[in-house]
């Protein structure tokens, strides 16, 4: 049975006052924005969802995304209000509180962090797409600001919802018609945004966002919604219920002055007395998990030439045979990462991401919040495309969630620079909590592979497009952390770290040298971020110099964590691409940028002069 | 007059052979996505176009970006033909030849390097406002694939174009069917397509990409566009020509194999004899140059309390005063990056650009190519939106592009991490041939303001959101590469880096530990990069030990740019953010992260125990 309008209403009025109340001792934050969406909110969350204030889980019951981030205030407001947290709205954005200025997941109640915007809506779709998987009942609401649908990644999800007939997912956009600096592109054109949606295949509803029953009537048609996700687009105004904040610009972002001015606005908000009880409501359903670790198998023989990017397809086919929450999704370039090798066993759980890299991390971030154990792969260099959302990822504290990136550095060869990953190890190192893998053989890639699926928050794998032989035994292991010094003597005047296809290239400089008596160390540095710090330490000391060679660039990569881990120990010679890249061969274009074993010895050889 | 029909056709067929034979030399590249397009472009290039095969500096002509990049070989393939270059097309995607695998400005001929989908249309939007705001006639033709229409970052374009009534672009999308992995989203679905672009405000067309006297038909009606951008949403079949590559699967990025296969495509091709010159057509008008260098006059005190993002927007307001070619753009937070100082005095050379921060730098490039010294802003953070774009602009080695991130790391506050920029400076640093700065106070950023528009290439410039206290004379210089030594004496025991708001707390920390008699170097590392490599060694060696601080990540930021630059001379500490912020004010999150003066006198302390 529906709650009455009357009490929502009354209640969207104590969420906005509120709203009010915390960012006025914050001193900080946003009330206006909070306020376009608060009928929404209470309809929402009082009448219309079906979930379970004493279980944050999600499980079995209706989700919420808050994509327009900024409006934290109200998330705190209403869960406090439904009995879900505890803690004093007051202590909004403070050290000591999880009530933090943007969402985040100190409060269990977050699923994923918000505050960059356009993102929500692609975890969401997440989520919806890994529920349709697993056939159970509960519904995702995603709540949008009309400025953030600017951002393309918006249209990204839409279209990836509608291709997967996502129906349990509802977005509702808040038009409040005011961005942070000026009014919206289409203001209150609530006809084009509907167009729009539906022009990407979705269910549209415009609606007066601050008419009670309408937005109840209007969340029972998207319940019907069938074969498509569903859109309601809600006419609002910004700062709503308050005669100087309303439709007013120049309110962004800006909290009322504590004492007249906050009194005066709560005044306006009239009788806000109202106590609502969410009635707990759980689907009977649920994902039946299973318990069996990720693991694979590898079987190749020493010497055998298997691309990085192949084992990492074989790998993941594997994984996919006995752990059921792995999940897969690929930019269309399946047959390049490989990718297509897991579609090809598990076709339920591949998710074809298209040309839309930014979608594709953020719906895999939305599957690892349905429990799955999300791998999302695309060439290492259109990788750069999601960064934003990687970054985002990050402080969404996933259990889960793996990026491969393929065809990194110039060992690509002809298709040139816009193909060449240069910069991806260093803007994944600047990722807090993110691990960074970088295999040089079928081997190494397979058990690192394994190694990423059972570690816990972002790890990055950066495969390779050529072909390279396998160096490692099949029962070899690879922790997170360590490194493997392939070559080694008391005499080693110098060590060469490698990783990837440099290694291939160190071993060979290591043979040509050893002919000319100079004893060099060679070591795989497989695990970029942690890096091992100890065992290059004892290289330096015991060396006396090291060279770093990489398929990247010469900044925040190889070299630069080396010459940081080895601190002054050493002098780090780094290797590495400096200039723009062309297209060439892979041979042609190693030899040009010093990483061929051949440019290796001559480096080797300089520093001994 | 238009060229006839039957002539283009062959023209056509030519352009095909061309595609086929140069990949088949190549051994790679993607003939078929070529082939889909061959008509399009015969009909551009030799009968729509008003352009000029002597001239490629594209001035007072209409102007063609390939954003389908990998259809390359076409492109190669019709600029010969038109005699507006010489090659050899079989040199294709040879290491001594400028016809690469995707288009770079080896080739003068190419404006913007394409080959990471889903960005030419950005930069041709750029392009086309530049012409709107110069009163040029020159029109701005965009080639798209069908597949790369899922990106995002198109429909940033698109509503970029319409919202600005961009007329003079138009748009064609090459709607083959089929994409790298398998069949596009939308298939052959082009009333699909044409919905999408009319309700993102585009005038829409569908047509047989394949039937030249349609093509010319709907050319034509495009120059009839009045306020509105045009899109042409072309149905072609892939491999189109030649019966065992038209319209299949699996051949993506594969040319045929020589001899026989080769031989039997280019006999299907029938005949290709034709020869067609261009007759150099160009508008009569130009844009003005403005000749006065870009230049500021800081006037401050010493002491007194500004923002450098408020500096920022004090500077780009007076370069606007005489230099006209400065423009700029921002995505919706111009009242905090202060960028709306310049739309107050220069409202006609701001663009608007919305929360779509890929298309804020995509058409900042494309105005770059038309004369214009771009300076696009937004929150530092919110840069990683557009990393692909900034790496594939510096792959198209733009005569100016200034990027301004503001609200750089911990020091922001309550906002919370989502807000943070913490990988700005690796993410920048890693881009080839990137400048980095980072001032301190309202005169550095001034002076660097000016340096940024007067320095070739792509320049990043990071500025903080608390106010800080000027440090510089108004007349100081800061010249990129160098670095200011603050405080200095030969009894120095260890050298503190800083760079923004770091430098003021090591001030700090300086008479801190000054009357405890440990005196110490002081270090304003405002060129980040390039980095001033001299004064560093110096330090390191007269001193013996560096602490770097920064308001960003320990990877890839300041810390390990000094470890790299000073070898082995001395140890570094870097002092940065290892764990994931929180909301809070932003001295207890720069204490929190040891970035304030009490950290780092701390830190220097239990360095010299």
């Amino acid at each position: 049975m529906p709650v009455d309008a009357a009490s929502l209403f009354k209640m969207a009025q104590k969420l906005r006052r509120h709203s009010l109340e915390s960012t006025t001792a914050a001193g900080s934050g946003h009330p206006t924005t909070c306020m376009s969406s608060a009928d929404i909110m209470s309809v929402l969350f009082f009448d219309e969802m079906n979930w379970d204030p004493r279980d944050p889980s999600g499980m079995a019951q209706d989700v919420f995304v808050l994509s327009k981030g900024h409006a934290a205030p109200i998330l705190w407001a209403v869960l406090k209000e439904a009995g879900a947290i505890q803690e004093d709205l007051l202590t909004l954005r403070r050290f000591d509180s999880p009530l933090e200025g943007h969402p985040t997941p100190h409060s269990p109640w977050v699923r994923v962090a918000t505050g960059s915007l356009g993102q929500g809506l692609c975890a969401a779709a997440g989520m919806a797409w890994a529920r349709k998987r697993d056939a159970t009942k509960g519904r995702v609401f995603c709540l949008l600001g009309d400025g953030e649908v600017a951002e393309g990644s918006v249209w990204e999800a839409a279209q990836f919802a509608a291709v997967n007939g996502l129906d349990r997912l509802v977005a509702i956009v808040d038009i409040n018609r005011l961005g942070q600096s000026g009014p919206t592109m289409l203001q209150h054109d609530i006809g084009t945004y509907a167009a729009r949606f539906r022009a990407f295949g979705w269910e549209a509803a415009e609606v007066d966002g601050h008419d009670i029953a309408a937005l109840q009537k209007t969340f029972a048609a998207a319940q019907q919604a069938k074969g498509k996700p569903f859109a309601i687009l809600a006419k609002t105004f910004k700062g709503r219920g308050v005669s100087f904040l309303e439709d007013k610009e120049g309110w962004h972002g800006r909290p009322v002055k504590k004492g007249d001015e906050l009194q005066k606005a709560v005044a306006e908000l009239g009788d806000t007395s109202i106590q609502l009880k969410v009635e707990p409501r759980r689907y009977a359903d649920g994902p039946t998990r299973s318990i069996r670790q990720p693991k694979v198998e590898p079987k190749y023989t020493l010497g055998q030439e298997v691309a990085t990017r192949e084992a990492y397809g074989s790998a993941l086919a594997r994984l996919a045979t006995d752990c059921m929450e792995v999940v897969a999704i690929d930019g269309d370039t399946k047959n390049s990462t490989f990718a297509e090798k897991f579609k090809d066993v598990a076709p339920d759980r591949f998710a074809e991401g298209y040309i839309a890299e930014q979608n594709m991390v953020g719906a895999a971030l939305g599957m690892a919040y349905e429990g799955k154990i999300p791998f999302a792969s695309t060439f290492a260099c259109f990788m750069s495309r999601a960064y934003d959302f990687i970054r985002m990822a990050a402080l969404s504290k996933p259990k889960h969630l793996v990026l491969c990136g393929s065809h990194a550095g110039v060992s690509i060869g002809e298709d040139g620079a816009s193909q060449m990953a240069l910069e991806d190890l260093a803007m994944m190192r600047a990722i807090i909590g993110a691990t960074v893998l970088y295999p040089s053989d079928a081997v190494s890639t397979e058990r690192l592979i394994e190694t990423a699926a059972r570690t816990p928050g972002i790890v990055y794998i950066r495969t390779s497009r050529p072909k390279t032989k396998v160096l490692y035994a099949n029962d070899e292991y690879f922790p997170v952390g360590q490194s493997k010094t392939l070559r080694s003597s008391k005499a080693d005047r110098i060590t060469v770290v490698g990783a990837g296809v440099t290694v291939h290239e160190a071993l060979a400089a290591h043979d040509i040298l050893a002919k000319e008596a100079i004893p060099i160390r060679v070591i795989d540095l497989y695990s970029v971020k942690p890096i091992d710090v100890e065992t290059l330490r004892l290289a330096a000391s015991e060396t006396g110099r090291i060279v770093s060679v990489e398929d990247h660039a010469v900044w925040g990569g190889i070299g630069e964590a080396v010459s940081a881990a080895v601190g002054g120990l050493a002098p780090v010679t780094i290797v590495g691409v400096h200039e723009t890249p062309r297209s060439g061969t892979p041979s042609e274009l190693m030899h040009a940028n010093g990483l061929d074993a051949a440019s290796i010895v001559a480096t080797v050889r300089s520093l001994l002069k």
